[in-house]
């Protein structure tokens, strides 16, 4: 059997483009004579499409681009994920389908019986669950995403009972589809890879798993399709990042392809760009803007959105202060000339100075600090890039890591301010990974930016770590946090100090910086429990004090 | 048998005011002499504490803080909500569950079966659904809120299949008990007391139903406990939002009372002074600080947070730019003066002109006007405020309504900033209404703020009526679309122009608008599908092309 997989890039709600980028992967598939042709998971109207889902006219409407699919199936069959309205008269008004269509006829539909509540995953906001289990012609067996995600053999904690995936295989499949829109997160390419290689070869049957590919907000589908034979071998591994059709012989005798482990730099640094480039053209951006302070944070973004979508389209601007480092102007006009992007210069001294008097507040100085002050001056600038985004229709990048946002660090209204955030999922010791991995062939981002001290330069002698601990350590107590979903006790288990821990993480769950983080843009997502849509955590609460406890 | 109810107000996450707030109604039922104190879906805990309820820690201490309400019930019946950690190896974690404790025994619990996933509504996310039904002691049924909610004899359309209030009626229970965390909307209170009295009436047994009270970020649950005897008449109306604990004897012949409807303005504002109340307090703040602009979204935000946290505690500011009518300051004067309220004046006119000169961008007038320009000074506004916000530790009050937010007419980082947004469900229209009703009995906002053509007053000659639809039109679109989720060809069947309903739904939904709906601080809610965490809209989308066909 040969099958054709469509790791395709869709937009929510553009039907016209998302069906033709299906026909386009049914004909290559006819072309390469393959027998079938696999889809993603609700690749007709987009996964991340949300509440667009309980909207009626979108149920009623959820199977009209099916028709010109259908259409385009004569002599071959192909499977494509899709929503379709539900005729029940109790329950949710859709199921998560996969449409199986032969020869110009649509089979029927394969429903998804698993619907994940957690992280980004609102499913069961929207679908209605199957109930039943059935092979299609030639035994095909189909599962739409979660319903092959609960393999008892493979995970050691499970949120489901059944296995649908596992009901196909003894239904008698001899060849399993898992169509997927399955977000990247560090490590979860080869999670999947393993876990695909695992079950077709305790099944001893090919596996075809096909995942979507694309930036949508902050979550990014890394596609990374697979497909396993019936020995477990993994006989295709599809790029990540990229849209790709490609056809292969379940039955060939292709040599094994290494699983891609999808946790290191590089990895991230694809899923970055992806999630720029997308988040732009998809919303109709061709041009961003950017304040660089002469920080590493901001030289990253700058590259990262050079690569997106063009140096020549990426304005850079530095607003010094009176508080700002000479070398930092030197240094980010230096960045601009190495990647060849223009950078200007706005002040806000004037702005500033105006402002401070009018607000009678005290410059800020060595010996008396003052947030109002401090503030004043990131929104001033937050003011001048919004001017300009809004001026020049650009799409402003905000700049802010992980490891701030966590412990608020950083100002609402000011440096939070923008369309999306770049690097909001990224330590900052991983954002210096990042520039190691940037300056890998030439020193883009200089030398001067990666190995300054880190300062916010709103104040005279301010550094991050007078009110930081030191970003390595910090960083691994909120990778255990954040990423593993530590407990405070666990996290000291690993050898910090309890006080250490608590202080950080009372510092995380403060209402004060839940308020902030609330107000953030799309945050782009490469790790679990990530700092956004996928962590919902209520402003108002007491909780902080009971840690550690009982 | 006699029944004390605990309406009660709890914190996320304080266990200890939250328990001593569920004694202190236990110790109340003992000296009314009740054989039962019935106490609110998960007050222990808190309902709105998302995603603590997936810390393992808080997950298990879950039944720790019973360990004193159990002592606490010496001679009585409790009923109780409570998260509690599941022992099974697969599912979700915990349960929703009503602790069931009688003279210091806990005999058991009812855990939810029903898990709403829709609106602001995510429990699947945290909760494993139960799937037995049983009765305590003297036959008494224990239901935990959704499980009461799916009377396929009360609602035309149903969620569920299954009924387990029903299924508890089958089993014989002589009265039921219905513990709630029921969020107010508009109208709510009478359908919930309707839907009671129905289910009475048709089973032939009393109905206990108390709801928990108080604000929670934007969710304010309204209290508004219910009880109806065994003929479906309700002999127990508490008060919406406010605590209260109160005794009824089941079988007494008390009158009957009248259902309260709330979905009248007195309602609406008594949603919103808690809200803000709730906020502040809950988060600590005693002060609040807002802009007034002389119009009356302002004006209103104004006098509703005066009676929520004192005149004297609220401090407003006029920030006069070069387009501001004289009449503008005069009103706000006033306004002042009646409430009680102090009023500063800090004009952004000086920072203004520094900025459009170093900007280059030409000053508005009447023939040419900036979007960029009109922003600088929303955002100009918006950084005084929140300068004076964190000098002097007070709450930012946002001042946008929800027809303004609705089309985008709002100025991110600018007028949206805040941490709670007072008016952002309350419609231009029932902003008036409001008013109004603020001026029962003494003209507390001057009818010259009432009667003002509305302006954003960013450019000369600029008024609300050339960017948007006449208010009374564009509000019954958006009435319809929001709280009643209609399509776009049924509120055209309503006698709209296609074209004109297509135009405002196009701009309601375009992603430039959802980007700034996605940053606002939380918006107190009082419909349903409110703009906030209940309506979850991807920015990223070309969906609006494909509307009022199909």
């Amino acid at each position: 059997m040969r099958v054709t997989i469509g790791q395709i890039n869709t937009i929510n709600g553009d039907f016209e483009s998302n069906t033709a980028s299906i026909i386009r992967a049914i004909e290559q598939g006819k072309q390469e004579n393959s027998d079938l042709v696999v889809l993603p998971e609700t690749c007709v109207q987009g996964y991340t499409s949300l509440d667009w889902f309980l909207d009626r006219d979108v149920q009623r409407c959820a199977l009209e681009p099916l028709k010109k699919i259908v259409e385009a199936t004569k002599g071959i069959t192909a499977i494509v994920g899709t929503v379709r309205p539900s005729n029940e008269t109790t329950g949710r008004r859709l199921f998560n389908s996969a449409a199986v269509i032969r020869n110009q006829e649509l089979l029927g539909f394969a429903d998804k019986t698993l619907l994940p509540e957690y992280d980004v995953f609102d499913d069961p906001r929207y679908f209605q669950p199957s109930t039943e289990r059935h092979l299609f012609a030639n035994k095909l067996g189909v599962a739409v995403c979660e319903d092959f995600w609960n393999d008892k053999t493979f995970w050691r904690e499970r949120l489901y009972t059944n296995d649908p995936a596992d009901e196909l295989i003894e239904l008698g499949a001899k060849v399993l589809i898992s169509i997927n829109a399955s977000p990247f997160n560090k490590g979860k390419m080869g999670q999947r890879c393993s876990m695909v290689s695992h079950r077709a070869m305790m099944a001893k049957i090919p596996i075809v798993f096909v995942n979507l590919v694309g930036g949508n907000d902050g979550v990014i589908f890394d596609g990374a399709s697979i497909i396993a034979d019936a020995n477990g071998k993994i006989i295709l591994q599809a790029p990540p990042f990229e849209e790709f059709i490609g056809t292969v012989d379940l039955d060939s005798n292709e040599a094994d392809q290494r699983c891609l482990p999808g946790d290191d730099v590089e990895t991230i640094h694809g899923a970055l760009v992806l999630g720029i480039r997308d988040y732009a053209r998809k919303n109709g951006f061709k041009r961003a803007v950017l304040g660089l302070s002469g920080g590493i944070d901001s030289a990253v973004v700058a590259a990262l959105a050079c690569e997106a979508i063009g140096a020549e389209n990426v304005l850079s601007v530095m607003m010094p202060s009176p508080y700002s480092s000479r070398s930092s102007i030197d240094d980010s006009v230096e960045l601009g000339r190495r990647l060849g992007m223009p950078v200007i210069e706005h002040p806000i001294s004037n702005a500033f100075e105006v402002l401070l008097k009018q607000m009678q507040l005290p410059a800020p100085s060595v010996e008396s600090r003052s947030t109002a002050a401090e503030n004043l001056q990131s929104r001033l600038r937050g003011n001048i890039l919004m001017t300009i985004s809004n001026s020049e229709g650009r799409l402003l990048l905000s700049t802010g890591n992980k490891s701030e946002l966590a412990l608020g660090y950083c100002t609402l209204y000011g440096d939070t301010n923008g369309g999306l955030a770049v690097i909001g999922d990224v330590l900052k010791t991983e954002v210096y990974a990042l520039a190691k991995y940037l300056n890998r062939n030439n020193e883009i981002i200089p030398d001067a930016i990666v190995n300054k001290r880190p300062s916010a330069e709103l104040a005279p002698g301010q550094f991050d770590d007078q009110s930081l601990p030191p970003y390595d350590q910090l960083d691994r107590v909120l990778k255990l946090y954040f990423e593993q979903k530590a407990t405070p006790s666990e996290i000291v288990a690993t050898g910090f100090e309890a006080g250490f821990v608590q202080d950080i993480l009372n510092r995380v769950e403060s209402p004060a910086n839940e308020f902030k983080r609330r107000q953030l843009p799309p945050t782009l997502i490469i790790s679990r429990n990530a700092i956004g849509i996928g962590r919902r955590r209520p402003v108002t609460h007491h909780y902080r004090r009971e840690w550690l406890n009982c």
